[in-house]
C-alpha cells in the first residue's frame, strides 16, 4: 500500500519558514500573499496489503517518528 | 484563492532525507517499508479571487522559487 502523509504545524504555531517564503515572494515582485505556511509531504511504501493494517501502521509511524504531535497534525492519504 | 502545492523529488534523484526516515523506522520495528520519499508542502493563500489567474501566478511561484525544477517536480491543487 501506498500513502501519502501530510505533516503540517498547528495552526497558531509561529512557521518561520512558511514566513521566509512570503518574504521572498514579495522580493520577487509577488503581491498580494495572503499567508503561506510550509509543511513536508513523505510518501511511504509499504509492503502490508491489507488496506486497515497498512493505515494503522502509518498512523502509528506519524505518531511515533514522522509528526511532533505537540505542535503537528498529520493526515493520511491512501495513493 | 487558497492553493497547496506539493514538491517532490523528481523520480531517479537520490533523496537521504527518505532514507534517513527509512532508517529510523527500522530502528524503531518497523518492518516491510519498501519506501520512503519526502518533499515538501506550501499552503498558499493568495489575495487573486480569478480561478485562471491565481493558478497561473502559483504556477510561476513554483517556477521562481518554490521548486527547483531540475530535480524536483511540483504539483498545485486547489483547496
Amino acid at each position: 500500500m501506498k500513502y501519502r502523509v501530510f505533516v503540517t504545524l498547528k495552526p497558531g504555531v509561529l512557521d518561520p519558514q512558511g514566513e521566509a517564503i512570503r518574504h521572498a515572494l514579495g522580493s520577487l515582485g509577488f503581491e498580494g500573499v495572503n499567508s503561506v505556511r510550509q509543511g513536508k509531504m513523505i510518501e511511504l511504501d509499504l509492503a502490508e496489503d491489507d488496506v486497515a493494517k497498512a493505515e494503522s501502521i502509518a498512523r502509528e509511524m506519524c505518531e511515533r517518528l514522522l509528526a511532533n504531535t505537540v505542535i503537528e497534525k498529520f493526515q493520511i492519504e491512501a495513493v
